[in-house]
């Protein structure tokens, strides 16, 4: 059975937050969307935002169906996953606080999109380039050191090894992934400011080498970051 | 005893949706930043902020402070209050689908905020004004119609008065703010986009007439939009 995962098949985006807890997990789950045959594809997502009969339609992908619940939103998705995957703490205020990170990376993630797309979603890259040109200095002088910063601070205050208790929490995934996708985007910039997070630098080299998530980077379920996605690489924006 | 917020004392921002969601359960709680005194205005904010003693600091304000638990993150603090509020569900399903529901209000209000600011928060407005009318026209013309269809539908599909189940909840107080606040900013293209959602406009009004909402928004400690919020009123950029 299983869960059962809508997002666009060509990009990590968004969905790949939600991927790494369940590849951490060993969960069983359907990447619909990137499935061939009668009932995989888009068209099953698609489907669903429109159904004029579903009660709870999700605004966006990704979203996730786990029998007769559909959960949209990344991070309302792992608050859903997270105890069930074995992936936050039991106690709430260590919830709370994981999902209060998480919060925060989908917030940085936001606006590295936004890097690339300052005017709006609906308009090509080519038509807001002088546009990017200056969110993209600003992100990268003051928005990257910020959020790492931030992230630093909070994993020396917790030991270094996790931003949350003493074991993995869908938090550390979800900062991995921002990481990458900033050292995609921004090499330079991304390479400068972890010079001053050491320990961001260290969790996300460590949660690459846990077995299952290796094993899941060098699997062909791992979509490689690509210019249709949130972390583009165009090396004018990297200053 | 009581709550402790703490947010920016000038504009209603996203200090508001905790706001509203206290006023409405008539929960006691203390607005710092807003109090004369000794142990108020914003000094114990900033020094939360950047207290390195402190294990788990908000990433910025608002945040809320319940004795030892210390939450940041608008819709994480509503996440924590909502079950001791009386303003979600009690099944898992509805509270996830609450917080659903709370996350989209919350990408709509960072939509809102990028409108007048598309280059960087750093920069005054005048200083982004050319990205600002161009970003506005994308916001006015195709994502106020999407944000507020996809609540109207919703709405409809719960039977109109309540997104979620049949009583009030802390979305429903969201949406009312947000919908102010696109009043505000944007009165012209608001009052076409909610010729097509009759229902979010009555939802609007209703949240309005609560009898606890009613005395709050016509109290001191209901602070008007201004020019210094995240809903600001350019006439340039309602078009």
């Amino acid at each position: 059975m299983g869960y059962e995962l809508h997002y666009w098949p060509m990009i990590p985006g968004r969905g790949e937050f939600v991927r790494l807890a369940l590849e951490e997990a060993g969960a069983p789950y359907r990447d619909v969307a990137r499935e061939d045959g009668d009932d995989g594809g888009i068209a099953p997502m698609l489907d669903r935002l429109s159904d004029p009969d579903d009660l709870r339609p999700p605004f966006a992908p990704p979203f996730l169906r786990d029998g007769a619940v559909m959960i949209g939103q990344t991070a309302a998705i792992l608050l859903y996953l997270g105890p069930r995957l074995g992936l936050v703490g039991d106690v709430e205020a260590d919830r709370i606080w994981t999902h209060q990170i998480q919060l925060t990376v989908a917030d940085a993630v936001n606006e590295a999109h936004d890097t690339h797309h300052p005017v709006g979603v609906g308009l090509y890259y080519a038509d807001q380039k002088p546009e990017a040109l200056r969110r993209a200095k600003d992100f990268r002088e003051a928005r990257i050191p910020k959020f790492l910063g931030w992230f630093e601070r909070i994993l020396a205050a917790n030991g270094g090894a996790h931003l949350v208790g003493a074991e993995i929490s869908y938090a550390d995934l979800s900062l991995f992934q921002l990481v990458e996708g900033l050292r995609y985007a921004f090499p330079r910039a991304t390479a400068r400011a972890l010079r001053d997070a050491p320990h961001v630098a260290a969790l996300r080299e460590a949660v690459s080498e846990r077995p299952r998530i290796a094993a899941y980077l060098a699997s062909s379920r791992r979509i490689p970051f690509n210019e249709d996605g949130i972390f583009r690489r165009y090396p004018e924006l990297d200053g």
